[in-house]
């Protein structure tokens, strides 16, 4: 047999959509990748003990735990993942990273900047791998559109084009879950949604210096979920007792790089017909490119150094040995999937231990997102073209 | 032989792109529709002879003159065509409107909101059907796309998009026309795209209320045209001495409609494989639809009122019998080109006469339209939020 | 003024759908082309004199006939256009050619290869320009793929495949008009659409040597058209009657061309949704090639020569002044519709008749594209692989 | 804990590409899919002891073998799954359902319909559970196009047709692999590509009752990979050696299927640009469908029954809960990729064992395409066209 890699073990906090995704990740790596390094679904932790010996039966993990806190505290534990909602990402990253763990976390990173600044400060004093998951750089058609980019193949970069778009809550019955609530979600497609977009262009393009933003919200109340309960947050069946939505339904930003480069960015659960359309168009000197996460494979490159009467958009599908990542997965022209992008942030996560260098986005490009987002906010509020502090 | 119908003659001011284009609708427009009225060339106007002559004889037009306020005057003229650079367009306006003339003028339609306003009085003194050609309103995916949302098929509208890019300024050495400063042009894409897109927001959505804009210049110095002469404002080949670029190269808005839905504009001459973009994305809360100039026989439409596993978007090609004015032309599937946009909006301004009707876009949605790209300048040169005063 | 160029006398036989697309392009040639002939619209040859006169007017043909053979003899006719029913084609083109006029002939050339190869035959004997108007060639995205052929971007082609899918007549109540009859038609959509797919193929890969052909009727019987008439073929509304449907609904071919391509063709009216989807794919050595009507601004290429990171199908908008045909319309990203061609085809019929040279597709490519087809309902009765004798 | 599904154990039977896409599926569908059985990773069996060791280490099989004869006797194997060459599957198959297994195996079935006969003869006089992994008609979308066919949405079939087109082998100097032997594959796409195409179009139009196909081959002699061995088939540097090409580069059909309906057929690895392009379009009287595997999960549906002025292909993105296996995966817009179709295969599979139900393609269904494939290779040599005896 051949020489087995390091094992490290993990422990899983929350259990639900982002559970289920990382844990599929955590448990596919290893086929997939060489690291070095093999992660052990050690211990999910949760709040209900019949759903956690489910999920765990499910997904592998080794161990449940009511109690997350001490968990992340034993000494077998040396990676934590955060798969909660917003609002508690930071106090269950401090404490990983007050007890040394390595910390995978959910995005968005938090609620406020605040809270991002003392998880940065906490990450850094403990010296631990760190990483917000922005799963969506690690498509291999964004890693393409980045490496063309590098590449000088786009040249000087004019423009900046973030939509994301979804339409999961336009009908008016939807019911108040846990994402449409200040308190729990921080904001509603803003942070959820513009955050991936905020972390792309900042990826792709540079930092963002100025910003104009205008939030709206289209409808102000919605039906309690009947089951509802504080500590689950589940959407069920609805009851009749309406309660107040207290995020926006939508963001519309206007910014200007520090490149120069001029960008927008549009986020909203309110675009009939779009599912999960993360999208972004960059427009450069030298050419261009366009994603799509509906269509996750393909990347559209537009050259302006081919002949004239042979340019054109090329829909190039990113399933080549020549693209990222994929000389692991299948041959050309055998798609992969959204939830490939979890086990590729989890294969350089690993990666990252191995070799102790930082994986990206770590914590502190997390909070450079979430000062955008911030800013952005005041934007609003205050009717202004405001400055980033970062 | 049938009988004829009524003549009327027209005059055209302005020989370049537009003149030609328009030359095209008045010549064609009498072998499509059946008109009340049929339109005679009768004297086309421009600055010299020779090229005159060559583009009366090309396009059929049986007199030239080099004296365009005595054409505009004769008794035997009846339609007054501009197809003038913007910064003209008010005084041949104006004069057409006082010799009781009816105006079919080219857009955008003025440089300044004092110049429209007095445009509008002088039209509606003088009682005489008034045109602004934004011309992409009678694409027939266009006013298809007008015609679901009147049957309600897109429901209450959430969120406007409106895109219109174009590549064509992209190399630093394309020289400085005329459309490069301000002084002649008024604007960049701002004033010459937005205005389209803006028409467009206005005829599918509804009026604007309130507007961030940035405007931003990329190149702020392009050689002069070798040849280049006050005159003519003609692109020929560069010289060596360079000119300043006074018009911004793309513009960005975000802006809030009276009736609460949120939209954003982009225009710009340097979006990269982009040639005539003019894009538009509504979404509503039955429905979307989704269009773009460089696919212009089609229109994306979305139903949320399929059943669940059937919806989609779907491509339908407006070249039915069914969709708006197809049916003068050829048979389903025999796409039509961007100069028809040109014969329907003759054929409804001919009609407009024959009826004693207005058409729209008139100089009074001109206006609105001007008022909402002056707000908008205003706003990003303040770089605040505000109100379009209607 | 200009030298006004040399005039020629056209006469226009058939006043139907491609009576009128004719008229549309010899109208239009001479504004948007510098051709050194100009067309005078002399007269139109039609059955009755009151649509007749009504078509002379809408279009500008200065006189009408109804003896067509009588007009063509006329000294001070120089062009005969033939925009009859297939049937008829042979009968007028012979006398045409043999009166000393040039032929501009509509598609399918003929019912028969004998009827052909007397057209032939008479047009060689005169030393009259002749022309099959197998319109697409001349589409500027065709000619682009042609132009890329010849330049060795598609190398040596391996694979054609095309496709003409039309559903006009799904309706089972479609009336049984003459284009269902095999008397008139010769053929179904084997012939009307196939020759198109067979002519480009001959055009952009070459000859073809061997086929199998299977024909199939979905609908054997329809209404006849309750106001039907033989002399002229129009479907109005439907009576009660039935008549039987007397060629083929749809035809499929398997093709050797001489060159060591395969190649496929299908042609039907029968496939819902599709509405002039005339497409071609060829696949080469070095690259590939994508064409379809409904987008007929576009071609789709694909080059192995790219770098492999940044290979994939460009979306070509033939728009571009580096494009066939384009620098006389209207600026990149303006489209063209489907009328375009025919001016294409006038403009470059004239220019061989001002320059005394071929122009292509003539009589003799029209024979070969019969001899073609013919073949092919021979292998789709007696079930067998057959050599095509050209 | 919840109460243990039982368990099966698994032999797996070959350890290259198939290898691994059953691997992932053996091991994932108990994550995602609640069956009543869970298959134990049990035994994988190879050739080479140090290549199994690792494969096993990395997707979790228990043991290895060399001896795939006395594993598939073993009392504790309850599934065997065949994932070799073609020439193999026969002497495999008839093995392990002597031995009472249930057989998951790959496609092609075989390489002559004599074997095919003799599996399904084995198969059927022992019991067992048996499929042919033809694993397409198990993406969501393609599953959809089902559904919509049995719910009466497409209406009578007209026309199928299926290409499935790659471009792997284009280079002349890609090596002589097993793949381009008949001896060990039988035939090249006909047999590769084209049974999928028939198995499709069968699951979804009918049985096809006669068929003309010809085969061609580009290429006559590719050099020997230097590193060749019989045992391994596997491509690796190239030698200076040369070796025929004993199988077909394309295969092309035209068939008459049971129902009426008319199909064509094309398979190629000469399509420059296509990767994985297993495409079919099938056209009814109330609508149409299209499906292409680089962009799986999508389905294009056009229905003659929206309001005329609506009618277009809509683009149905397969990623609603309502869509087929998509509840079990991911929300809306959330793409799956091309392993998925082995879950799901691999779900269903169990599904039937735990049910005592059939599962198709069974070797019957496969059986079925195999006769189609070899009448068509006769109709190539015989230039026929000739009826399939089922």
């Amino acid at each position: 047999m051949s020489i087995k890699p390091k094992s490290l073990n993990v422990a899983l906090v929350g259990t639900r959509f982002m559970g289920k995704a990382h844990s599929n990740a955590w448990s596919r790596v290893d086929s997939i990748f060489d690291s070095a390094i093999k992660p052990v679904l050690k211990v999910v932790c949760g709040r209900d003990q019949t759903s956690l010996d489910s999920f765990a039966d499910r997904w592998g993990w080794r161990e449940t735990s009511l109690d997350w806190r001490a968990t992340i505290e034993r000494d077998d534990i040396d990676i934590v993942d955060i798969s909660l909602p917003t609002h508690m990402h930071a106090e269950v990253a401090i404490a990983a990273a007050k007890a040394g763990k390595h910390v995978f976390c959910e995005k968005p990173m938090s609620i406020t900047v605040k809270q991002a600044q003392e998880m940065v400060a906490a990450v850094t004093s403990a010296g631990v791998v760190n990483y917000i998951n922005h799963n969506y750089r690690r498509m291999p058609a964004v890693m393409l559109a980045k490496q063309l980019i590098s590449e000088g193949k786009i040249g000087e970069i004019y423009h900046w084009r973030g939509t994301y778009q979804q339409d999961w809550i336009i009908d008016p019955n939807f019911p108040l879950t846990w994402h449409l609530q200040k308190e729990y979600a921080g904001s509603g497609p803003h942070g959820d949604l513009n955050s991936h977009s905020v972390d792309l262009a900042h990826f792709l393009v540079g930092e963002i210096d100025t910003l104009s933003c205008q939030t709206a919200r289209f409808i102000d109340e919605r039906p309690l979920p009947a089951t509802y309960e504080a500590a689950t947050f589940t959407a069920g069946t609805i009851g009749e007792q309406k309660g107040k939505v207290t995020v926006e339904d939508t963001s519309l930003m206007i910014v200007r790089f520090a490149n120069g480069a001029m960008g927008s960015f549009e986020a909203t659960r309110f675009a009939a017909g779009r599912k999960n359309h993360n999208s972004f168009e960059i427009y450069g000197s030298e050419g261009s490119v366009i994603f799509d996460l509906e269509r996750p494979n393909e990347l559209a490159f537009y050259s302006r150094n081919d002949e004239p009467h042979m340019q054109g958009f090329r829909t190039i599908l990113a399933t080549d040995p020549s693209h990222p990542y994929i000389s692991k997965w299948w041959p050309p022209g055998h798609n992969i999937g959204y939830e490939h992008t979890f086990v590729h942030a989890v294969a350089d996560f690993l990666d990252a231990i191995s070799k102790g260098n930082q994986i990206h986005p770590n914590f502190s490009d997390g909070l450079k997102t979430i000062k955008v987002l911030e800013t952005a906010l005041k934007s609003s509020e205050n009717n202004q073209h405001l400055k980033v502090i970062q």
